[in-house]
């Protein structure tokens, strides 16, 4: 039984700071790494990637829409081949710092606006497939069932399933929307679900019935302190149960 | 004897286009391509790879201070390690979509304001060259006897001095100011610097007495008909006194 | 008879230029002045509202999602009231310069992706009405018949239609989607529909029946030699019918 | 007995905080709003602007050199008029948003670099000037004795001098450098020097002799819990001794 915990990092910009690297960095053995779109400066992609080597923390592009105005949560729609093009830049940008820091890039994950278009549109996720099929020697990180991994599946491309251990499940093994009350978990039941799904695949749904959950890794935040506790709490959790941490191949 | 033909290309971004990328392209053997901080926006910039591959053109890293407003002819101050990251940033970017063309980055040429500062400035040029030796497998192009000769020299980095066909050269071996009158040469004596700098190494100076222009390069431009009319101009000359145009090593 | 003449103008973006900002200056009577988000840096847009001051043409505010990489041709999802202190940010900004220049932004006309979500998406024809009523003193123009015109006139803003020369209309008084033959007319034709619109408010459909456009501004282009030269004949015909060319209250 | 209290507010971006607004907003008489070139997305201007009208604090434009990535720390060398015209574009965003928030932009305060360059530099200041005086209706803050200060003064704009309640002042009445010891005093000491300059227009010297500070008002900061704690217990201090808290005219 192992599994991978990831988080989303190196989302400051210039004097901006955002997030406890640090801690998370402790935590987690993938880092989704911001590459200039949304967050993420040189000097910023630089010392994230510095860290994570220091730890062994495997390295992915966090890539995104061109907006640092909106933080990458605003869809921009543009052509296909963009799309692609725009892809390429950031994978080739942070990977040409990680290089610096010792290490490459390793697989990529669609950020905000940019993940919830992969997982919906169909030729959104080919654009980014594309990308990361023509850099070479990379994984995809998202969401099962997606057309993004019917896009990785399409090219070739390793696709590795993430699930969320604070957010409810459908019956239908999809997330609940934030909107609806209920869909964030507390730390307690997510860390619980944290290891059922490390451990059995599978979470328990808005009505308590079972549901398939084929993560390979899952995904923790580090946005606030509460967020850091949990994300801690969920490591020991697995690691008490005998769950591995490590990172997906 | 042979030389090399290298020139400013890619620097259009978005809907804006910048000089005879198609035409240029047919006369030089290098290509500085725009790396997004001055201009180029990623499909520009495959496409301007896509079009160097296809001719067997040399891709070279055409970086910049981040100054799309001012097209990187503004210095920005910043400390040594954040230029570093910021060269290493662009470099990447290019890099990961020139593999996508099928090639890869070969050398870095500073543009602009960071070429007037790598020249004269030793802390900015050895923070580009300390990029340059990070990155790997990279030469770097410039100003012989400069500054960025000398970071480039003392990083072990593979250094080719570049020459300047239409510009008036100083007794000193150095370039007459722009504002000055007679700075800039007629056509017919810029195809005769340029035959004389590839075939004996030397240039008039503005008095008229030999100086030596030790350059592997020249430089010409596209940006407009008339410099393209003598970029080809210069091609057909030294090809015609025997002068083999051939990329840097 | 009277009608106004209105162009996109200070298009170019620091070193990039686009259109023959001087010859439309001398044809139209409306300038739409890019406000910094697609085009047009603060020296651009100061130089284009002097240039429109010494000529006597009125100076509008040609406002965009803020997509230097796209030409303000991509759209951006954002919140309603986001998008509105996106519009206030622009017309201020455009307004401190035309001050400079010796006179006031006078209308508002949306760019690009954002013209065409303003005639379709009431959320966004709201947003931007917002701004523009918040700030007073200021007009609108666009589409007739559009959600665009609704939330003007709902807003209590003054809306002033445009109509096409070179676009052929539908039996409806739409326009033909670009992407179907016949959508643009030749320069000949375009002449004729000019004077239609301005002498009758008609055109004549693909069918050619004839169509209410009832348009107090035609939209002209100086993109290339020959949209220059269609501008001008549309002006000249104009004229020699007894068509007043002058800017709408 | 009066004096203003300024702090450099809005310094936030899209996703990303700074600074505690809130708190500040109510201690400080004039907020200096960062106007979208170094910090500050139209969104957070209106925000700013309607927490600052909320409770009468006068609103001044924190007018900045273009640069993100450097939180407009970054010197950036550019033409005069070109200066001139992003300060003119800055000044009219924020005016046009203060207008929606029910006020307007009474004073302009260069941030970062373009203060230190405007202080120091007579044709940097010139542009500043010349963009405060072409707009109208302004007045400039910053640096007594400084060529800011001269240029205000020949532009014949109302020059407001400001003083610093925790920084070291020199026996010439200079601030002394940040990296020299002793030059950031602590609370107690500033609470102090606060209280002479507005009730005597003298501090202390590094030597502890008496120095002029002819200052209308005190900077103060809020960019950590510390500095606004300090920036309270100066307000409250001053209101104890008599002086009277007002906007600069």
């Amino acid at each position: 039984m192992t599994i991978d915990l990831n988080s989303d990092l190196g989302e400051g910009f210039g004097a901006w700071a955002m997030g406890d690297d640090d801690a998370l960095l402790d935590i987690v053995t993938s880092a989704n790494i911001a590459c200039g779109f949304h967050a993420g400066d040189p000097s910023i992609m630089r010392r994230t990637c510095a860290m994570a080597v220091e730890r062994g923390v495997r390295i992915g592009a966090h890539i995104s829409y061109r907006d640092l105005a909106g933080f990458g949560r605003r869809a921009i729609s543009m052509p296909a081949g963009q799309l692609t093009d725009e892809c390429l830049y950031q994978i080739g940008a942070l990977d040409g710092i990680a290089r610096a820091a010792g290490d490459r890039v390793r697989y990529v994950k669609p950020h905000g606006a940019l993940y919830n278009s992969a997982a919906e549109d169909a030729d959104i996720a080919q654009a980014i497939a594309a990308a990361v099929a023509t850099y070479g020697g990379l994984s995809l990180l998202g969401l099962p069932g997606s057309q993004h991994e019917a896009a990785a599946v399409a090219a070739g491309i390793d696709f590795h399933a993430e699930g969320f251990a604070d957010r409810a499940y459908t019956p239908a093994g999809t997330l609940v929307s934030r909107s609806r009350p209920g869909s964030v978990l507390d730390s307690e039941s997510a860390v619980a679900q944290a290891v059922s799904i490390a451990s059995d695949g599978k979470a328990r749904d808005v009505d308590g019935a079972a549901v398939a959950v084929p993560a390979r890794s899952l995904c923790v935040h580090g946005d606030s302190p509460g967020a850091v506790a949990m994300a801690r709490a969920i490591r020991s959790a697995l690691t008490e149960r005998g769950v591995e941490l490590r990172a997906f191949a």
